[in-house]
């Protein structure tokens, strides 16, 4: 110690304070004592001997650009409390239980469960090792006792939709992932809610709903498919509400395939607003999910401890954001096929 | 122990053997055993004593399209190696603080830094901890004892070039990141490589180059403008090498803006083949990198040590991915502007 002091200027004391990890060192002094420690062949060693920091475990079965803004939000909310993130991605039950040996050997200090479903064992097994668990956005109806945190889903649809009526559209389709999914079901509840508020029948010819809307491939090769379908009825919509932004990318290029151009023939509203949802052509009109947010509650709930007097399930409202893919219907030619100017 | 190993239905050793975490115990009997120490309320104090498992550092200034997908394939990598990947996404020098700081009192096995420039102090502190690290796409010259991995720029800018070239585009231009990037200028230098072999001029006018390409917004921005600029020019370009998709996406809302249609009216060639790519209105043709074998790569050498024998600066050979936002200029039409069919 009294090496590392003189290599690095210091009091023994302050480099006892830093191989403590304790944080009344200034990070310039903290600098030095490290250097001198690296240069004295000392810094693993030292390392080792720490308590561990903390870490929080988020899961998710695959890097859609939804689940990546959780991620993004997750970083951000821990880093501030110095904590790191470990981000896991599930690919199948091996994966899983892969997770699970990591984690029973290992330390964490809570679990975030994004859009996955464990299957009964799995949960049983994450269950006995006595870890907070955060789920964002459950698949199905979860255990009672986990807290779930979500977007007001119903609300989005509702919103999705009623901005589409209020541009003239009647005839609007939706396309949106399986009701087997809580989130899906709330967003098609929502468009239905809206149709019948303005006094308009529900035609199920407009609904296609897509059993693995989560996986965003998938998603999108459904939506191209669904919206092509659609747009080849006799009475073809003049809107689609896609329930997320990557079920938009497909009917985008439905609409192309069928010489059709968003939004001058055909308007588009999607769900989530990821980052891509501004970049493609034309910007996307979406409803925003607050996913940053999502991830900071997930985030703070687990570091603050599991009784914070925070609800079972939590639901952040969506809000719309109108960019240049909706326009109002009176603006469409009459013959509504090619042939602008 | 025995109340652990009766309540479980296993034997003494079974149970010592899980609390170790051998991996010689079948799923099932570990499971049994985990419950049973989560009933008896014994999870969380044997959980603690465990070795660590093993875990990485991912670091990264945004989870652009880009980075997820080294994120990715670095959790590939590591959950097979039942190792954990901790991202952390850096916002400026304060949190890259917090970051080295939760590392100097914890462990990581590796550190992998993407696209991520840490200043010089940084870097030392860095080094102190005696931790081993991987550049993915290394900013500017890494320091020449750091193991970097990349993919083949230069000649993927050369493909790009090349294959607008086969279609019979003269007049191309380019939109790519700054020179000052090592990735960029490879790419741009690619671009003027693939025009000289063709006995072209390069024209200044037809380059234009981003300060900040890696941050995904400014890129889109950015291309969005200089895409516009280059297709109000009295001699426009017939197609445009974007050297990433994002840019690529600012091309396809210029084109639109400009009232032309890609590919009928102009080709674009994007760089990277992010997911993204796949989605957008028309398919982008692009240059895949190669980022989950990048990521694969980076984890491989950080877990097995580094002395594998690896050179200091890896490169992985990109390749073209044709879809639907090229054609040959023959396809079209004389007057360049609207009015196909």
């Amino acid at each position: 110690m009294a090496a590392i002091a003189a290599a690095a200027e210091v009091s023994v004391p302050t480099v006892s304070r830093v191989l403590n990890g304790r944080s009344d060192v200034s990070t310039e002094t903290r600098l030095r004592v490290e250097s001198a420690l690296g240069e004295l062949g000392y810094a693993r060693a030292s390392r080792r001997k720490d308590p561990p920091s903390r870490i929080i475990d988020l899961v998710t079965t695959e890097l859609s650009p939804w689940a990546t803004e959780i991620i993004s939000g997750t970083s951000k909310a821990a880093l501030a409390a110095k904590c790191r993130v470990a981000v896991t991605v599930i690919g199948g039950d091996a994966d899983v239980d892969h997770w699970l040996r990591s984690l029973s050997s290992s330390h964490t200090d809570g679990v975030i469960l994004v859009l996955t479903e464990l299957s009964a064992p799995h949960r049983k097994r994450l269950g006995a090792l006595g870890v907070p668990v955060v789920i964002v956005d459950p698949v199905g109806q979860p255990d009672p006792d986990v807290l779930t945190i979500g977007s007001a889903n119903w609300a989005g649809g509702l919103a999705a939709t009623e901005h589409l009526l209020k541009s003239g559209h009647r005839r609007i389709a939706t396309i949106t992932g399986s009701p087997a999914i809580l989130c899906s079901q709330a967003r098609l509840d929502g468009y239905r809610a809206a149709l019948e508020r303005a006094g308009l029948p529900v035609d199920p010819g407009l609904i296609r709903t897509c059993d693995h809307h989560y996986q965003a491939q998938f998603a999108y090769e459904f939506a191209l498919r669904a919206a092509s379908d659609l747009l080849r009825l006799p009475d073809q919509p003049t809107a689609i509400f896609a329930a997320s932004d990557v079920l938009a990318m497909g009917v985008y290029e439905a609409a192309r395939l069928a010489g059709l151009r968003v939004p001058e023939d055909l308007s588009v509203v999607g769900f989530d607003d990821v980052p891509m949802a501004q970049w493609v052509s034309p910007p996307l009109t979406t409803l925003r999910q607050p996913l940053a947010e999502m991830a900071t509650l997930a985030t703070r709930t687990l570091l603050n401890g599991e009784s914070t007097g925070i609800q079972q399930r939590v639901e952040l409202a969506t809000s719309l954001i109108v960019r240049a893919s909706t326009q109002p219907l009176e603006q469409q030619p009459a013959g509504r096929r090619r042939g602008k100017d």
